[in-house]
């Protein structure tokens, strides 16, 4: 299979894998506070720009074009780290950010969007002890 | 369009959007010290599972099959929260994580993994100035 186009170093090339529109989600964290800001999506070219701009730079699925973050708010993310993780689908861009993440004005993306669970609250404030592994079974958490 | 059966609540139904597959990608971090442990992929049913039994429950598209974290590895994720975000096409579960979130035993899909970025380092310490908002074109990051 040949590798799309795009100034990405080849190393980083050959171990990233993308859906079929040849895009990977990026989760991106504020460097110091720890906050999941939002989750954004990549294909080669962004992860290169990223890399070398020290601009968090992503592809927009809806206006089909790249998106430097904050290129018309001013709510700039600069790069302080990236990560592929152990299978090679996704990103993890720690950033600093400058004013709000989310186009709402909210810090994040996910901020006072909290959905209810109706899991028994003790239970999980008490933290069940983990069930034992089973012996030969293997671990089959290997999959994302 | 009739939404996919199950027994996720419709509020919560309604406010998702879905891939092709009819998933979409749950961000996992640490409640306490905010790393970020990984990427999975959830349907409605996953969600609802996760909602309703406190422990984080995927969609495994390799295996085709529902996966409850840490079934048999025992390193399970106890919920302490799950957000929807502001576009309705993620969400970030916050979990209490027994033993190593990573099938490789690393604590995090992430952990190591770091990759080299060329971006002039002094710039990135630094912080630029933010570039001014640009009057009257508007925000466009309003997309992921």
């Amino acid at each position: 299979m040949s590798l799309p186009s795009s100034g990405l170093d080849p190393d980083v090339a050959r171990r990233l894998k993308r859906d079929a529109n040849g895009l990977f989600p990026a989760v991106v964290q504020q460097y110091d506070s720890g906050q999941v800001l939002m989750l954004a999506w990549m294909d080669d070219e962004a992860l290169h720009r990223t890399l070398t701009t020290g601009r968090a730079t992503y592809w927009s699925r809806s206006r089909g074009e790249y998106w430097v973050k904050g290129e018309t708010s001013g709510h700039v993310q600069w790069v302080r780290s990236v990560a592929l993780d152990c299978d090679g689908d996704t990103v993890l861009l720690k950033v600093d950010q400058v004013g709000p993440a989310c186009h709402t004005g909210q810090p994040t993306c996910f901020a006072g969007r909290e959905l209810v669970t109706s899991a028994d609250p003790s239970t999980l404030a008490a933290g069940q002890p983990a069930p034992a592994a089973v012996p030969g079974t293997g671990d089959r958490d290997d999959d994302r």
